[in-house]
């Protein structure tokens, strides 16, 4: 699977999260595409860039409940005219990243900012329906400069995983993730040990949960669990 | 009330609904300001004008879901750093004039676009909220090169009033509103008589309407009807 990341950030060189997100990124299958604002963007260019891709990030800071305006003006000028000319792109997925500057709990009713990011993005779902793209559940990043150290590297596996597992919400996919990182590895000689330690540990909670609802499943088929 | 109309539109020049709009103005307390896109705003110009301003209005055709490009490159490089600089612009209005290329209905669950034009303007209205500004119901234009005269003349009054009144959605103050523009009609000796029929017209309507709730007020309050 390809995947296109497009970078909406005035000052990506100054911003932490987009750097760190930037030394997170898989080695492979990934384009790091960042948006310059000199001039109009070379649609052609753009669009021959999306025909090779199967997953699209828009990768972005939420400045006044939507993307920086340099990915609006992406938008407009790549996908101009008239929308039928782009169903050879149909299929696609869309993935957002988002980086807050204030906690989730600010986004739902009664909040600080009324609505939940599922009603501010919409019109990022509405594009994706239009071009016949899937809409993926958006990857949030909330307070990323409050983050520790180990949440850093929760943060650095949720992103890997979401740019490049088929279903990055899925359970057992997650596992095989994991199995196969751990399995990468494994086979340098690695001077990664703090990150091998964490993906171990994150493995055996998730067969231990993996092995619960095993259990559970066969409670209920023995009648003991409703 | 002063209003301050911010038109967002990459070719306003050749675009019939905005140069109908502009030719629709009111004489006064109307400020009609095109947005550029050579350069980065003047702030501390644009502010000032805010300042002046009662009610707000962005003026935009949808292109993608959301105003072009250009409005949110003046939201970010005027409204930006720490929101609460902006306290003193605290209590003005936000009203959104929309045009669409498309009939209402698609916006709507189950048609083409998938969500309401509430949803998709909530970037808009958490704009308003965020500066503690009323947000007022939208004024929407769809289909402008279908209307015919007698639609595009109520189009007219509905954006005048959109721009002037206190509360345009408010039934009596249209009344007042649609009066007071008959009297200074009277006032020209005016080559605009198809303008004045039309008021009488829409006045006439109004005014049946009113006497109609007001012999129901009436009935209810002798117990006649429920």
């Amino acid at each position: 699977m390809q995947t296109l990341i497009i970078v909406a950030h005035p000052e990506i060189e100054n911003s932490p999260t987009q750097q760190f997100l930037k030394a997170s990124l898989p080695a492979d299958q990934v384009t790091w595409h960042e948006l310059q604002a000199n001039g109009k963007f070379d649609r052609q260019k753009e669009l021959a860039l999306l025909e090779q891709t199967d997953r699209v990030i828009f990768q972005f800071p939420f400045y006044w409940y939507s993307a920086p305006y340099i990915l609006k003006k992406w938008q407009e000028e790549v996908f101009s005219g008239e929308q039928k000319q782009y169903r050879y792109l149909a299929g696609k997925e869309l993935g957002l990243v988002v980086s807050l500057g204030q906690s989730l709990r600010h986004y739902q009713a009664g909040g600080s900012a009324q609505y939940s990011m599922s009603e501010l993005l919409r019109p990022y779902q509405a594009f994706a329906a239009e071009l016949d793209w899937r809409y993926c559940p958006p990857l949030l990043i909330s307070n990323f400069s409050y983050l520790d150290e180990r949440e850093k590297q929760d943060l650095l596996i949720r992103y890997q995983q979401f740019l490049t597992m088929k279903n990055p919400a899925d359970f057992s996919e997650q596992g095989d993730w994991l199995l196969a990182q751990l399995a990468t590895m494994g086979e340098q000689n690695s001077a990664q040990n703090g990150n091998l330690k964490l993906v171990s540990e994150q493995l055996e909670a998730q067969l231990t949960e993996y092995q619960k609802l095993t259990w559970e499943v066969a409670q209920i088929k023995l009648g003991e669990v409703d």
